[in-house]
Parts: C-alpha cells; structure tokens; sequence
C-alpha cells in the first residue's frame, strides 16, 4: 500500500486533512484529494511537497 | 517500495522524466525531484496529478 496522508501546515504546524490519499488532481488554486477508502476533499492550496518515504503529501495555505 | 516515475505532458503525451521519485518539493515555478537512487531533477512545471495506485506523478509545462 502506497498511499499517503494529507496535511496542511496551519500556522507551522502540520494538520492533518486526509488519510490514505490514492489520488490528487490540482486544477488551478484547487487540490482535490481522494482516498482508498471513497472520502474526497477539495481544498484551495498549493503543494509544498510529497515525501513516499514517510507518505506525506504536504500542502500550505494559498497567502 | 512506493516510489514514483514523474512525467510531464508534451505535446499531449507523458514523457517520463526520472524514474524513482521518493521526494519532490515545489518552490514557486520550480519543482524539485529526487530518487531514490540519488538523481535529482529541477525542472520549471506544475504538477497536474499524483496517483499512488499507478506510482505516477503528472507534470505540465508552465504555459
């Protein structure tokens, strides 16, 4: 199992939004997140980074 | 093992770029990918998709 857990870094901490995340699709400021399990998040961001050694996509709010 | 191939979409079509992909880190136009096996790749794009069920992950040219 490959997926990764989602967090966004809230006043420099990482938060956690999703977990299990299979796929994510940006279109413009939009990240769209789904998980192995069916759940789904939209969320205005960008990508920071995405580490699969420690399975973490890691998204900042847009300033 | 859950590394990535990154691609970036060239007239339409996925052109692999590195092979491998354990970390990327995004820097305003600028995304950086590093392998496993210790390539590393900068490269000016935009990430359109990440799907860890394929292990791809989807550049495109900055327009």
């Amino acid at each position: 199992m490959c997926e990764s857990n989602a967090y966004i870094i809230t006043s420099g901490k990482e938060q956690n939004i999703i977990e299990g995340v299979a796929l994510m699709e940006i279109k413009g400021s939009l990240i769209r997140l789904v998980s192995l399990f069916g759940e789904e998040r939209v969320i205005e961001a960008r990508v920071k980074s995405l580490s699969l050694v420690d399975h973490k996509i890691i998204l900042e709010p847009i300033s």
